[in-house]
């Protein structure tokens, strides 16, 4: 197996799906013992509205997915499955060369770099890996 | 909404399903960076292998899960809906107060505290919470 060249992925959240945030934040943040600040965005380029919830210090956060139409990716996820733990995301220092890297390993690029407004416009990717994880890369701050 | 008295929890791993951790494994870990060190722990008392794949050094681990029999639980997972995400465990100081919190705030208790074989025999515990999450508590080392 070779090794990426950026060790330095880093876990940022962890996304689950649901079918509104509004009703499920404040139970799932108390049901977990995080923090939730009340702050929804909508991001219309991945057909979706979300919000974190702050775990420990150190620890990834969740996100909350609710897909804002019918037609959106995260509508059939809850059609099939009902709400449900959905991607991984890590931050990555090159976005452009571990996208590279993981597709040369066999992922699909399910969706390519787009600027998300949920985290102030660094880009985001979607990646489908071969035992169909779906992951999400966000490129780190620094990259703006 | 009443926070947990451990404000320590910590995410110690993201539960994976596979039908053949031998299969999957090395895969998985090239296909997002991580380490594998070709380990499987049999854990009968719950119905499953598992087996540790590393990422970085401040990150949460991903757990392959593997069912041990058609009957088990995560057995039923494979069918409905194929290998995914499936549950989110954190690491507790006081494993039987969390419980009764978590219980408190309306999470269903899915599985009591037992040893587990892949953790030197610290204690776990499942909870499902109200919105589905499936988690598992593994009390920190320090309780031993």
């Amino acid at each position: 197996v070779k090794p990426l060249t950026d060790p330095q992925l880093k876990l940022h959240h962890i996304g689950y799906v649901v079918s509104d945030i509004e009703k499920a934040a404040a139970g799932f943040a108390g049901s977990v013992g995080a923090r939730w600040d009340g702050k929804i965005v909508s991001d219309p380029l991945q057909g979706a509205r979300v919000s974190f919830l702050k775990m420990g210090p150190q620890d990834a956060q969740i996100e909350l997915v609710e897909p804002d139409s019918p037609g959106a990716p995260t509508a059939r996820f809850l059609r099939e499955r009902g709400a449900g733990l959905h991607h991984l995301c890590y931050e990555v220092r090159d976005l452009t060369a571990t996208l590279q890297e993981m597709r040369d390993a066999g992922s699909l690029l399910a969706k390519p770099p787009k600027p998300a407004a949920a985290f102030g416009g660094r880009k985001i990717a979607w990646l489908l890996t071969p035992e169909k994880l779906l992951l999400e890369l966000l490129e780190t701050e620094a990259n703006l």
